[in-house]
């Protein structure tokens, strides 16, 4: 995917993310972009900060270098993915043979969704059908080519849906891809210059409404517009009508995916590109979605330890995220017999024993004036304007004991500063020619509230 | 399926038969059974007489009990199947699962071509699409669920047209199953009292359609209404286009089996129920489609060698058949590694052998005023009216050598007779108070012209 | 094998064919070749006359091209057998892959049994264990690569052999192979040219032995030497005890197959090379061991019909064989699912329903003294001394219907001639200069009493 | 396993344990215990403290339970593993058939060494024959049940041996269980308590004399007698030619477990049971063989994080075990295609950070006169005599930043006090009545040497 620099946004902006969203819903979204990027995105979204992105499909059966292996194995013809299929398999093996091989044998919602809780997390965005077009439900218009009917024979997203709606505080949402890369009529209408819709027509739409109507998803994250433009998909139509009449029409929030063009112009939240993580605040809201293997999105069984990422860079990540205005949306790649692999399950745990003691501070947060510090690096900045708090998140202890924030300004006898998970008010100073220099407290291994990044909470400072 | 006893002919229809078909085209025929019932049958039908059916599809995989299996199984849970997947297949096993089983590993379409060349067949039918909705070509409104995508990924269909085209002087046919056991679109339908025409719009019409242009059967034999009206079809509006505008406009030849109530009534020639062979003359083309398994047209493993009709049962299948005015559609399984088992092959063989000898008194004859004989049993007639010969077929070689004839009126200085495949001339004498008896040759068991059935032509009788 | 011709043997041996076997045992045999060539066949084995082989194993699985599978594959390299793994396995399949896919999963020994029974064979010879090694019981001395353990999951060898002893007149028979191709104990053997004997001490004899106690056959049919001397398998040393000691000492026969050298020459009757049939008398029993199947031993899917002898040359070998003072033992393949496939179930079937007419000219007959009759070519001679009866089985119905016979010298008012199955005395003339020429009955096709070939019944001829 | 508790040894008795070993060779050991007994043990064994254990084999298909599926499936039916079976596979599936499944698809052999190497081990003990008799290399006496033969397809043994020899400083080591639970001759021997000894002979003797002459293994980890006495397995004779004759006489090292009744009383050294861990100084060489997986030796899809030991327990373990005079042999299960799961690598890479750091308080280190403190918990001592330096290792660090040690007496100008990793003397005092207090230094998060347990080296105290 294209990685799209915006440039820093004008301060004006920066209220319109913190404006309360939704304050009362338009007549009628209308299906032009016009209309629907006007709508307000729901409010819970903002606040939710931190999401998990699950990418399970008949990819997690070969579970070998990429979800985008039958791509690259069959289009590209990657030796690597040659090479594999070659050695294990028999010849005029396809893809579809690995169908029936996707057991989910051990698929245990209820587990997924304690350990879903256990992150932290808010929401939940599956995979319903990737770009292989093997649906996790039992779609009426992929016949013999869909979970109910071939591998798990079970409906993933009814499964998961009721166990994260019953046993978690989570929102549930849906990953789906508008195109196939080997649809036949996809092709077809590819080869006409997408001036036919046969594809949409046969798939894409029956399967979008269903799935919307059925499993009521928070999120609809859309994806993969093959080349062809947001017409093609009738993005717009469809648009308003999830807006406008769906079942989820208050609550709904979409991404930016909706056709050649749309990624981070049109939409709900701006996706622009995997990992984006810009650095700096945005003018609208925006996701960093982003995968704990750094190679990979579908589980692999040839990571080692050193293909994902610590659990310090993913702290980084989320603060560094939060503190632009991004949500995070981390993922995971359970495999195919349904088990989140036991190192996914530690990191996930691990975000959730940090954000427990630090989420005060990432949670309904709004990014601050500045987004990190000018004097000390690795220090992000998040705030509660409603209750005038700023929130310093460092990742570095400093060896001298000392911190120093360059950029809050702080009132001697009013300013008070706090580490999250330790209580005691900190003693500080004033630091020339601007800032203040906090006395950490001398914490012993033990002691400390938290490994990897601790926060300040700073009172009364501008 | 119903049997349909139709009552005999008035002596008048028998003229119809054998008329020269479609003496000038119709400007067009309409979308209506009044229109496309009074197309004349292309008149390669008539005198071909014998067809060879071919049943194969995922059903061949389990190859146990019939090829009705999956409904077997799965719906009516009869208890013969329901064992036999408990016993041999884990639990959650579903029907879908045997499509990559389904190799077709040592089909060789050109071996196939050159069994029904030698079996004397003037036609073939391949089950294109069971009611299982197994497309056996790569069709673009099944993705994943053909035999291009799983299992043979191989055009079957394609293969065994050009071996069959290229090899042969049978015509190719397709047989191809509108509806569809446990297709969501076809069940929603049903529900809806087929109001609704879902299935039919992305399945079954894209599917004629697209088989029709790309393989040009010559014979089109459809099945399996699923209890709908030909309006929920729109089978008169798809044979208008099959008759005026279709690749295969002149010569193809369709069956009755359009929608709940055409079978017997409507469309090509009548099939009526399978294994129809009435016994008598009827006023209407009609063909009897039969298994050489008694008990199933798909292969099945757990057929003994009782179960098959043996090659005396099948020649008096045809003779009965052709004597009133029938073809003969005779049907095979292939295994599921695309082999015609030694003992389909031998009984296929077996008829060519026949056929050679005896293919005089078959091919492009006409029912004659009389079916069988009155005098003698298991005698049945054919006749060339155009040479003005009579075939009498005898399947029991009379002890006494004298063969009586009831039927014949004989001139005693003009009528010949004589045995095919004998050659000479045989002495005969009238009989009291009609026919004559013929005095057959005294033949040892190699001198025998063939085994299982014996043809005289009679010159100049009436 | 090597195809020994034997010369024709001298009159006075005809005698010892005839002689009642085993007056009275020895005290003991010794464990020589002198001492155990003595020991008299038991007397059951030549009047039995007609038995089925039958090839089974885990080379059912690919059932393609031969038995021979695994050494054509991986030794000889054979292209044919490697293309064939290339094309259908993955890399690294290897043979002990197919024995899971070995499942046996309709084999029913009931159903054998009936049929073998209908065959009218007298006995049957399992393949307990071919070259491949893999045991069709629960051999302790093969954990894990035997049939009760993979695969099949059950004793093939005690359910046949309970069925055929429970439901049938048939003596039942093992195959056993000594050598096993790859078996890597033997191989280290070999490699020391069987100066060591580890395999044997760890496989051939502990097999031989349970083999011999737990399933009693009456029939032990070695075979494979592998190249090794009699002495490195101790096949005196066991066969003294299988003569002595052994639960079968008093019925057991066995082959000629026991070590380098051995063939032709020692052991029980002779089997010399495979499809053995010298068209003349031999001065020691031997048995005709060939299969239906031309170029295979196990079951071939690749096997068109003309791949099998007709029932035409099968009754002619047997005739032959027969007339020359051999047994003959027809060999069938079963399927990997344990069918009889019904192309070799009407094999068997035939020859019962032709033994059924014919039966008394074939078993407890002994040679005459000319074989084939020099007159008329195909005419095959048996006798009953006891009952001074001559029969000739002739293979070819003369166009004249009379049958000149060269060799029976007749007396006119004594010589008596019947057609079995007939029962009507035939007249005759003799013949110039010797002979007699038998006027054949004129039968028509349902009048005769068998096809393919008729015995003659003789009564005081010399 | 029984749990052995021995007293605590007299303190005469410590020496032995720091004696260099096998000054010299006896003339030859007696295959008696009271001789094999009094071997030393090679002296590399007690310096290596650290070793990896790796279970793999055919339970690593299933990966379900524990690596005892077989027997908890088959022989004990626990509802777990029978519900498993039925659940998931289809009936008469056996454990044989899992072999084909064992594909080792990733096994990469110098991958796990360079892992080995990184995490701190010197040596590693692979189990090249479980309960379950199937043997990783390619043994003659296992033949198709090995693999060799089946499922890796190929010397999973020789693969390991190569790469650790090649790659890296460890030693490498075999795990062999005498018995095997379902072996039909050891079940027979069994029957017969044991006074036959047909197994022993037919598979355990040559394998083992195999396994050393082909893989020269200098860790001999036997296992599982069965119930058997040594007598049985003739142990003492195996012994006897281990370490008079065998190519490893003079460095390998064997363990205790040598028939019923040896366990903790003859062979090497001891291991007593699972996860042997006494918490004082034993009297002879032990080693606390012990597996990050709580639950299971063999890899389990159905782990979840908490079933894993922390790296915090990890350290634990090692640090304990070395002060009481064991050695730590850590165990991991890889999966069935060879991968060590991230997990798994995750913490022996910790291991090996831990040990980077303190290695020098483990390696070649020799218990201490006291093993913990008594003042202070969680403080573990070893020794260096030579250099005469003494190791505390605490596991907590103290709030106050003072470390109270108990045992220690030191001089006011001698005594030296370093963490290591950090390299300052740190301060210290006397303290009352005993001991001395250590002023450890104030460390951030990220100026730790490490975590988990950290090092104190003192000189000159006693």
């Amino acid at each position: 995917m294209r990685v799209l620099e915006l440039p820093p946004p004008p301060p004006l902006l920066l209220l319109l993310l913190a404006l309360p969203c939704a304050a009362r819903r338009p007549a009628r979204y209308d299906p032009t972009w016009g209309s629907l990027d006007a709508r307000p995105l729901p409010a819970w979204f903002h606040g939710a900060k931190f999401g998990v992105f699950i990418h399970w499909g008949v990819f997690s059966v070969p579970s070998f270098g990429s979800e985008w292996f039958w791509w690259y194995w069959q289009k590209e013809q990657r030796p690597k993915f040659v090479e594999f299929m070659k050695n294990n398999y028999p010849p005029g093996f396809k893809y579809e043979d690995f169908g029936p091989l996707f057991t989910a044998k051990f698929f245990n919602a209820k587990q997924w969704a304690s350990i879903l809780q256990a992150s932290g997390a808010k929401y939940v965005v599956l995979t319903s059908k990737h770009h292989e077009g093997f649906p996790l439900w039992g779609s009426k218009h992929s016949w013999n080519w869909n979970a109910v009917d071939v591998g798990p024979k079970r409906d993933i997203v009814k499964e998961l849906e009721v166990a994260v709606r019953n046993g978690t505080d989570l929102r549930f949402g849906l990953y789906y891809s508008l195109f196939e890369w080997f649809h036949p009529l996809f092709l077809e209408d590819a080869s006409s210059s997408f001036r036919e819709q046969r594809f949409p027509a046969a798939k894409t739409w029956p399967e979008l409404y269903e799935l919307v109507n059925t499993y009521r998803p928070e999120v609809l994250w859309s994806d993969g517009d093959g080349g062809a433009p947001d017409g093609y998909w009738n993005s717009t139509g469809f648009l308003a009508w999830l807006y406008n009449d769906s079942p989820v029409r208050d609550t709904v929030v979409t991404n930016d995916r909706w056709g050649a063009g749309s990624i981070c112009k049109h939409g709900g939240f701006y996706t622009c590109s995997d990992r984006y993580n810009p650095g700096h605040l945005l003018p609208h809201k925006w996701e960093n979605c982003m995968t704990i293997d750094k190679s990979s999105w579908g589980y692999r069984r040839d990571a080692n330890i050193c293909d994902y990422l610590t659990i310090e860079e993913l702290v980084k990540q989320l603060v560094q995220t939060v503190a632009c205005g991004g949500n995070l949306l981390m993922n995971i790649g359970p495999t195919l017999d349904g088990i989140i692999s036991p190192i996914f399950e530690e990191r996930l745990r691990q975000m959730g024993t940090w954000l427990k003691v630090n989420g005060e501070a990432i949670y309904e947060s709004d990014p601050w004036r500045s987004q990190n510090d000018t004097a000390t690096p690795d220090v992000w900045y998040t705030s509660n304007p409603k209750e005038k708090l700023v929130y310093a998140t460092f990742l570095k202890w400093p060896i001298s004991g000392k911190l120093l924030l360059g950029e809050p300004k702080a009132t001697p006898e009013a300013t008070e500063v706090k580490l999250l998970g330790h209580g005691q008010p900190l003693t500080w100073t004033l630091s020339k020619p601007t800032g203040i220099k906090i006395q950490l407290p001398p914490l012993t291994p033990h002691q400390l509230p938290c490994e990897w990044g601790w926060s300040l909470v700073l009172t009364r400072v501008t």
